[in-house]
């Protein structure tokens, strides 16, 4: 079947190689047409272990996108994506819709499109894009989907095909569960680590961080229907494994990028906003990314 | 009459200068003997406006200080006054003690010293030290003192030379609401601009900052017996007034220094732990600065 990906970026990158290695006919879209046509021209280079994996990818600008049947995968930010759908437009939609966004705040936009098929998907690859045709895959995981609304056309007939590959597919049942378990773990680890611009694992072995990421968990949970102890240990799990990173805000903090606090923070604020409960320290951080995005 | 000042950092400098120039027969105290010994070879030099004063003032080192009646002036940080009471011992207090200590956390210290006279005082001054002898003069102010226990022997009979000169003192009765006034002003501007490393006026334009600066204003507030309105409008007009300097706990933090935050907004947090109410976001920026020291 034909796979389309939207986005260029570190997981764009990485979902066209591998499912380009899985057999699958991959185009790949990019906003900008010099990354399009430097993948025509090079291929896309795919980095794990020390090893260089080189692919021959139909790379368009987005510009050039036709309506079609098949798998589409979005792999914009957030804060892109609104942008984009309305880029592709929505006729095409005979086939199925991939959503792979970090955080939930993007859930709310699709809650108009559920007429269509719609699969959001968890990644929990780590990837880092090095040039405009080049990625690592730096950390190893799975890549979990789940329907969002309508039927999937696409995976139910090939899942096996990914169950073994390397880069396993798993589908899950309550992808709310799924997507708010790592949407704590996000909203904990990022706005701090971005805040005090340190590695994730300070968080875990500096006493004062660590009584804030404390406080901070408390507050994102009360508004999130998850098992609280099991996230919790899930967040120091993860600090611990990942103590000598830079968490993907404190990267965009330090390169003058916007980051995804929207998607992360917003979500739970917006939850909390709901629910008319007061997160004082989610607003506090929530404020703060944003203002230090300003001082850009 | 004679006074002694306790610590050669910029305000006993500044000090030392200006009760000097104004007749008096100062001493200066210092921690460090290399301090002492070069202020009595070299004298001490006071910049103010663009010009340079010079003044010999006798200098030694505290371990040979001897009690003695006048005016002792302990201008040493907060977190050195209990070391520095012990130094010099209490036998000598025939005379007047004047406490200079920036925030509320050393009033708790002075309550086991009530039989004694003690004043208070607070420095509206701005003053840089830029070397062992020298301190420029940034921010001309008033020293707001008042009788804390005991009696003012020194100032009732000298108050007028001060009123008219160059570094006017100002007796005020209510030194809760002085005191606290100006603490309210350090516990929002201090952990906010050392937080985000900006100027003070970032905290007016930036309107994410702004909102968090109220949030972190209503919640300091909360504990003390201050007019509020009063003391917002204070806050307001001092980050307008000193929009492009660089607080002193932002300095702390750059050069990797101590910060005064356990006499500001520990303070405040002791306040709230006797009312038991609960500050979140005091709290919080309480152990992230704490935290942040524990970096260097």
């Amino acid at each position: 079947l034909k796979i389309s990906i939207i986005g260029g970026g570190s997981i764009g990158l990485l979902c066209s190689a591998y499912f380009h290695s899985l057999g699958d006919e991959v185009t790949l879209y990019t906003r900008r047409e010099e990354q399009a046509s430097e993948i025509s021209a090079k291929g896309l280079t795919l980095y794990k272990n020390g090893e260089a994996y080189h692919f021959s990818i139909n790379a368009l600008p987005i510009s050039k996108f036709q309506p079609q049947k098949g798998l589409v995968i979005l792999a914009v930010k957030q804060y892109h994506l609104e942008e984009v759908l309305k880029l592709i437009s929505i006729k095409f939609l005979e086939g199925t819709l991939l959503f792979l966004q970090n955080g939930m705040g993007h859930l709310s936009l699709l809650e108009k499109f559920k007429k269509y098929n719609l699969l959001i998907g968890i990644v929990e690859h780590g990837a880092l894009k090095t040039s405009d045709h080049e990625v690592i895959h730096t950390g190893h995981g799975k890549l979990k989907i789940a329907v969002y609304s309508g039927e999937d056309q696409y995976f139910n007939s090939s899942l096996e095909k990914f169950t073994q590959s390397k880069f396993p597919i798993e589908k899950v049942n309550n992808w709310y569960e799924t997507m708010a378990n790592k949407l704590v773990v996000n909203a904990v680890i990022n706005p701090l680590t971005a805040f005090y611009r340190v590695n994730n694992g300070q968080l875990l072995t500096n006493p004062y961080f660590y009584n804030n990421m404390k406080d901070l968990f408390n507050e994102t949970v009360s508004v999130l229907k998850v098992n609280k102890q099991e996230v919790w240990n899930n967040v120091e799990m993860i600090c611990g494994k990942t103590a000598e990173n830079r968490s993907s805000m404190l990267k965009d903090i330090e390169h003058g990028h916007i980051t995804e606090i929207d998607a992360i923070s917003g979500y739970i604020l917006t939850e909390a906003n709901k629910q008319n409960i007061k997160l004082s320290l989610t607003t506090f951080l929530y404020r703060s990314i944003k203002g230090i995005e300003r001082l850009k």
